[in-house]
């Protein structure tokens, strides 16, 4: 499997890229407005065609680059089916596979951060958009989130996943890139080291974290696909626009 | 392929089996004496059978299991060429590939820690022995360490991998597990960010570490391929025995 991990710095998102070297096909994991030149450019630059953009959860910090592509390239829109997106051209349901060539997606349900968020499996790579992330997971103090459902998500789901799955998660905010199923389970400040539920509700809530400069932009944005809302202001089109983000961020 | 990441609590050695799902074949990078039926239990539990052992280098925390494993099961031991070792089936060289089924291994000569070091790279992974670690890399001052020789291993072999090749090192002693070749560019604290020779060897030089309590008895054990010395001290023979270390250490 061709892969790629590209970082787009405005948001600090991860996008994935993994490509089928038998049919040439690719498929982009939370593709990110500000990067959608970037990302055709490497997948152009592989030899790749894109078929699929698969989005984790509806965005809170920056715009899909999900419609733009569709725009550009023809490809499809995926997603968590119960999202019930109009703009959702392919639906994904967990317990159905999704194959691209020779790539094999495995979409899991993984709630908490948002009620509908998804994770991907792809062989020993697990892509876990906000639920479980490098020494963290994502915040639940927002849209439908909430602690408790999160914690069954990452120790009944994520955690029961094979130790030496590869962990990529959809953001990081201190240059790491990858991790495992058994270094989270082992460190995570958050949930690891055998942390119990009311510990960890306890964590997620002392976080006193501020509110997400974006999501009254973003969250709506990302419900039709990746739609800059025209009422932007001026400091955050950075989060929805393109801005020649380069190859390795 | 088959793989496994294996931890080796007493000396905090990563120990990698790499296994062949189609001849069954399968190889041990780095494996430590204490874990010896670890390591045999597990391969054995995945139906494998163990064709080699391979060592990055004359480690001096450990004692490395490979003439352990071969009494036990046959396996050849492999390792670095120049280190000239009598007790080596298989004297490896860079440029000359090993095949293991469908496994295929570049040996790379990655000098530093050890002036022989080999790492050795298997499609999208890096088994990067002492020379890089996770946020930090091997010390380069006993043996034949030298920290200009490992800042040119670092920056002109290692750090021209492809940007998502996956490092697995021989060691963490804060419970990371992987790392990729961008991630240590961009943020290893010793020689990341475009450090330059002279503040790498001024970070190595400043260390001050302790001498090693076991190198005295794991060099020369090493150096006959994995023989615990006769006057090994009682306190220090956890290094070189087996201790039933279990499977997730």
């Amino acid at each position: 499997m061709i892969f790629r991990q590209l970082f787009e710095p405005i948001s600090s998102t991860y996008t994935y890229l993994l490509g089928c070297q038998i049919t040439g096909q690719a498929i982009l994991i939370d593709p990110a407005m500000p990067a959608w030149e970037r990302d055709l450019e490497v997948i152009n630059g592989l030899g790749l065609k894109l078929v699929y953009t698969l989005d984790t959860h509806i965005h809170a910090d920056h715009i899909t680059a999900a419609s733009k592509l569709k725009q550009m390239v023809g490809s499809k829109i995926a997603g968590p089916s119960l999202d019930k997106l109009p703009c959702t051209d392919v639906p994904l349901y967990e317990g159905t596979r999704l194959q691209v060539g020779s790539i094999l997606i495995d979409p899991l349900h993984t709630p908490g951060h948002t009620d509908n968020h998804f994770s991907y499996l792809a062989d020993d790579r697990i892509f876990t958009g906000d639920a479980l992330l490098i020494d963290g997971c994502g915040r639940t103090d927002f849209q439908s989130g909430d602690a408790e459902t999160l914690y069954r998500t990452i120790t009944q789901k994520l955690f029961t996943l094979p130790a030496d799955t590869l962990v990529f998660p959809a953001h990081d905010y201190q240059g790491r890139r990858v991790s495992t199923i058994e270094q989270e389970k082992t460190r995570n400040p958050n949930i690891g080291n055998r942390k119990n539920l009311e510990e960890f509700v306890k964590i997620m809530q002392g976080m006193k974290l501020s509110y997400p400069k974006f999501i009254d932009y973003a969250v709506p944005g990302n419900k039709a696909c990746g739609t800059c809302p025209p009422d932007v202001p001026e400091n955050l089109q950075q989060y929805c626009e393109s801005m020649g983000v380069s190859h390795q961020g």
